[in-house]
């Protein structure tokens, strides 16, 4: 397909493109609190709907419903989008220079909760089918979009739809629902996620005047030995078992990060890590290696000033980031085990394996080679991105490869204050939407 | 004196009496909020001038001002009493069962914030010289009266009050706050308390979405590194120099503990520590050890549910339980070093040294001799009570003895809900102090 033809229909549409986007802003959809899922999940029914796709909801708990969308050309390929429409929290709202509900445009940049995370893919996956309908008249593929409303709060119910209803979710593969151009330029293609164990640990007793600390169990001495039970000092996980079914890093996956920088994956502002190591083995560890993370500490008084008492509770927040064969539930049975002997208490909040398509997938190759043309560089491919999501379902429950790309970029400032996208970029993803659609028969065999 | 008259006396002006403690019960004085501090002040300053006090009041700043009375009677011996009127803040208001400041009879008790600490004692020491005036016509003892009003946010500006005015502070020998009635019955005299270091430790870095947890520094593991540096899991502090300036406890000391049980200076519901040692040990450790507390931690999220994000800060609040010679100064320099050589900042909230009087002091003689006679059963004497308190200014700045004694009983519950005591205590701690004003003369050589 002729490149100038392509961007020259999108940017004749943009207005009414861009306008997708902000109509789904505008619409809260916060799954933490549930403000405004179900009006949302209707929002997106229609723009869907509006494209020529037959929609239909699925009340799973949890979170918002989840949408099935289908347009069934009867074409040998099936392409599936996985997006959610629920966002995070805003708050907090004094950092916000806008209203995060209001979307407003600004030196070349959309601003609101949701503009990369994940409403302006949704929008950019609904622009490209538009623009190729127009272009073309017809798809060259079938098309499913999953659509979730509980993504932010770990996919409540996504499991157990997904089992119960793989004969409708059939596809050839899966374009995943983010991705981000990289600070020096390039966009950056994700072939993985990590899974996740997150855990609440628990150390209890009584609260006492702390003078009687010397012959008391402190909760709060109970949880810091238990943690250092965990974790060691060169951030190695200590739990017994823990690295057990983790498989030695292949030449090939190691060689991908050849052409990655830390720049890529980042933030501005990190530059070397815990061990003051280079760039390559960063790299390697945030992105193929597992890691602990303390999230949350709570106990005793916390506010100015003293307070003499020995706490009656203290609590940790874990999560374990985690790579392909570290089954969590398995993971969580050690820690189990390893919290009883140090009297403390754990529960499992919520937890997933990763998922990893493989580099010589077709939808690699495809999603590369289009990236390359839609974007007019060549494309940084990870083997995997450092964060966390329900990929396994697709890629190991249905069986279908898994590639992420989207439409942020390295300043998205995705779940913190002033989220935003740029609308070139936003172009560039809907066009890029496009030929992946466009050339997926031919790269399918 | 005769015993029978004594409590007689007491006894028939008991109602009178108990009026003092409920009238310094009704009037709030939170030093944490400042609530009423000034109001009860102006209170405490009225009842000692009813009795014969000449009363001057300092304002010291941080807390409330601290009240001096006198009563000089031309006698060879002066003897000091050490209070204050200050409070614990009384929430949970929930988990009262009468009005904290609303003082409530019941089952022979009397409930409200400070009845044991401090107000009752206040109100029991008023009342023995208004005991003895009845009796004798004249006291047989100069009295002073310290009372100050910062005590439950660590005595601020007591330290250079002491300096400042030692030559109007001069006694031959100062009865210390509080003491109570043990479970078994005899009354405990405590000869010293513990000395303290309560310090705020501090991690910072950069709030991060967690998916980088394996190559930025995330300061809640700082602070667990921190605080396994800080303390063993037997209990011992691995600071070093911690115990190097800690003496060898004497044959002597070690001795008075053959007549103690846990139960004497505990509450209900210890029996074995850390270690599963025996009760001696214990209450070697408990009343003649170092400790370190964790009294509170804090770091990101610690709500229902899951975020996973890198905590931008994480804090722990210690105290440390300090023995006769530990400085609490150069405890803290050590602990600095170790907190920069970890990475992690650390502020001192207050401190002071341990104090103790020597066993074979008169005022030890005295005060055990008449707690028999008031109680009528042989008292448990104390080398040191589990607690910390500002005792060193007068042990040791004024070098006066101090022994500890007072109207609570074991289940006071000082500093928490339904805090009370008992009325028969009440009195039997008023004669207590009448019989030591009594005989002083005749102890002090």
């Amino acid at each position: 397909m002729e490149r100038g033809l392509l961007f020259n229909q999108i940017r004749q549409n943009g207005d009414r493109y861009l306008k997708l986007v902000e109509t789904l802003i505008s619409q809260p959809s916060v799954s933490a609190t549930g403000e405004g899922l179900r009006d949302c999940a209707r929002l997106v029914e229609g723009l869907l709907e509006d494209v020529g796709l037959r929609v239909t909801s699925y009340e799973v708990g949890g979170g918002g419903p989840i949408i099935l969308g289908e347009l069934n050309v009867e074409a040998h390929a099936t392409l599936m989008f996985y997006n959610h429409y629920d966002v995070q929290p805003a708050d907090p709202l004094d950092r916000w220079s806008s209203n995060p509900f209001q979307p407003t445009i600004k030196d070349g940049k959309i601003f609101g909760r949701g503009a990369a995370d994940n409403k302006g893919n949704i929008a950019a996956r609904i622009a490209a089918i538009d623009t190729l309908l127009s272009l073309l008249g017809e798809l060259p593929v079938n098309i499913k979009f999953l659509v979730e409303g509980g993504e932010e709060i770990g996919s409540p119910g996504l499991e157990r739809f997904v089992n119960e209803h793989s004969d409708i979710l059939f596809a050839d593969g899966c374009i995943w629902e983010y991705g981000h151009v990289s600070r020096r330029g390039p966009p950056v293609i994700n072939l993985g996620v990590k899974g996740m164990l997150y855990v609440e640990v628990e150390a209890t007793g009584v609260e006492y005047h702390s003078s009687l600390g010397g012959i008391v169990e402190n909760p709060g001495w109970r949880l810091v030995e238990f943690l250092k039970m965990v974790h060691g000092v060169d951030g190695r996980v200590l739990v017994d078992g823990f690295y057990e079914d983790v498989e030695e890093v292949s030449d090939e996956l190691l060689e991908m990060l050849d052409v990655v920088r830390l720049s890529d994956v980042t933030p501005e502002g990190i530059s070397t890590g815990p061990g003051n190591v280079d760039e390559k083995k960063l790299l390697k560890r945030l992105l193929l290696e597992p890691a602990c993370n303390i999230c949350g500490l709570s106990a005793g008084y916390t506010g100015e000033g003293a307070k003499t008492s020995i706490p009656s509770r203290a609590v940790a927040k874990l999560d374990f980031r985690l790579v392909p064969k570290q089954d969590p539930d398995k993971i969580f049975q050690r820690i189990e085990s390893l919290a009883a002997g140090a009297g403390v208490r754990i529960r499992k909040i919520h937890g997933y394996p990763a998922a990893r398509t493989q580099p010589d997938s077709y939808l690699v190759h495809l999603v590369a080679d289009t990236a390359r043309e839609a974007y007019g560089s060549e494309p940084v491919v990870l083997p995997s991105g450092a964060a966390s999501g329900p990929m396994y379902l697709f890629t190991d429950v249905l069986g279908m490869p898994c590639v992420s790309t989207g439409v942020g970029y390295a300043g998205s400032n995705v779940h913190g204050p002033n989220e935003n996208i740029r609308i070139e970029d936003f172009y560039k993803g809907i066009a890029h939407i496009a030929l992946i659609m466009r050339y997926f028969h031919s790269y399918l065999r």
